[in-house]
């Protein structure tokens, strides 16, 4: 089954059904040896219980969510924000995790300074890639959907990351991360994703769902939107990348909803078929 | 009152609350002379009365919404949307307004084909320019909102606007409105808005509320959230624009539910302040 050795689940898909513990198990039950980390359900397991139960089920860590958050205008929450972006390093070099995902964080608090916004998160990204690199870690930069740039991440186009990733200049301890949902309809994705070539090191596939009800808790399964998933496919596969790719769902209406067996199935399927 | 007079209010801010023939008076009965007008509300009072009463009150249409909707993969629906866009353009000419709003259209039913759409949005729009010219009618494209690119425009940046432009190379018959919610996020907003120039034949505002609800009807008023409002007035004014500010606030939660009276007296008072 080649398609499903490079599956991975992104386990905030069954985030209400499962535990990390149980999302480790259930996954390589079906044969799923990909996963993506999130902090809050790894701090409930205990690292090292984490990174022994992940050795033991052949499991690869394909990301660990979430580092950034790094737009605070206040100089002793930036920092703070620093000191946490270090131990993101640290629990993604325990868990040997391909990447750490980067969300931006978005215009802090009242303020409405985007470009102050995008340069601080920029500075905050300079001063951790000698720790990502001394590490052995790669942070990605995910570029989020700009409907998510108030709150979530001021880096809201793959040109964006592009650009970032040419001033900073770094090694593989900087990458990029593609999820089709934030980029989906762009029309430069092509050219950028090219442009991003091995830069790419995450590949998030799920779908955008034509009566999208929420801005954050409603993705589709693969095959149940509009989101041309061959051909964003492709155009990853011919900027290089041979990676996992993963599947990320939030979905408050659905897929939380499910028995998580039948969630884990479907992706499997679909995977074979819609992407 | 040198801010009032280049005010224009879209009647879609009091859509719940005032008829075409109630706004016109209203917006009026408060000293703003500008409005822009929806086809539902135009028929409902019939064109040849609402040129009167526009006239009698000395208003300036800045819009008529909306053209466009270009993107039916079946031949006969895409003719039928072509003809209707003819009907668009004689009421335009017939209302005098500025421009008609051109807005693309969405991935069509069942189908991932975003290229082609925008293909097809492209090719339907070189067929009506003679009869906008003919007409001496403006049809300005409006990108919408990248979380709109489903069902409502495949046209998301205003870089995609630019080079439609620069394809189609038309004259007066074409122009750029420039919303600001549908591109406050875009980090090459400043290079975009520049390039268009003399291209830009309206100017929308409101705000992006930091706990936006509903990706269509969530709008905030200017001041209530996160858009710097003088900044990208900056920017459209250093590119020339000297036109209307068109206030369009679709607001499910908030402004729908209020008092009329009320909302044009603080779109006023926020022209002053917040913009």
């Amino acid at each position: 089954m080649p398609e499903d050795a490079l599956l991975s689940i992104n386990q905030v898909t069954t985030r209400e059904q499962w535990s990390l513990r149980q999302a480790i198990e259930g996954y390589a039950r079906h044969g799923v040896h990909g996963i993506a980390v999130w902090r809050d359900k790894l701090h409930e397991l205990g690292v090292p219980e984490a990174v022994g139960m992940l050795r033991g089920h052949g499991m690869t860590v394909t990301g660990l969510c979430v580092g950034g958050l790094l737009t605070a205008e206040d100089g002793a929450a930036f920092q703070d924000a620093l000191d946490e972006n270090r131990r993101v390093i640290d629990e993604a070099a325990a868990l040997d995790a391909q990447c750490i995902v980067f969300v931006a964080g978005g215009v802090e608090g009242g303020s409405r300074d985007l470009k102050g916004a995008r340069e601080r998160c920029l500075e905050g990204l300079a001063a951790l890639l000698p720790d990502a690199a001394a590490a052995g870690v790669t942070i990605a930069l995910e570029p989020l959907h700009p409907m998510l740039c108030a709150n979530r991440s001021v880096l809201s186009t793959l040109k964006l990351a592009n650009e970032w990733c040419d001033r900073l200049d770094a090694g593989p301890e900087l990458g990029i991360a593609v999820d089709v949902y934030h980029v989906w309809w762009d029309p430069d994705l092509e050219e950028q994703i090219a442009r991003a070539g091995s830069r790419i090191v995450a590949f998030h596939i799920n779908d955008w769902l034509a009566d999208t009800r929420d801005l954050r808790l409603d993705r589709g399964m693969m095959g149940d939107g509009v989101i041309d998933l061959p051909a964003i496919r492709r155009m990853v596969e011919d900027a290089g990348y041979r990676g996992h790719r993963e599947v990320e769902i939030f979905s408050e209406r659905n897929w939380w909803r499910r028995d998580p067996d039948e969630v884990v199935n479907i992706i499997k399927e679909r995977n074979r078929s819609a992407v």
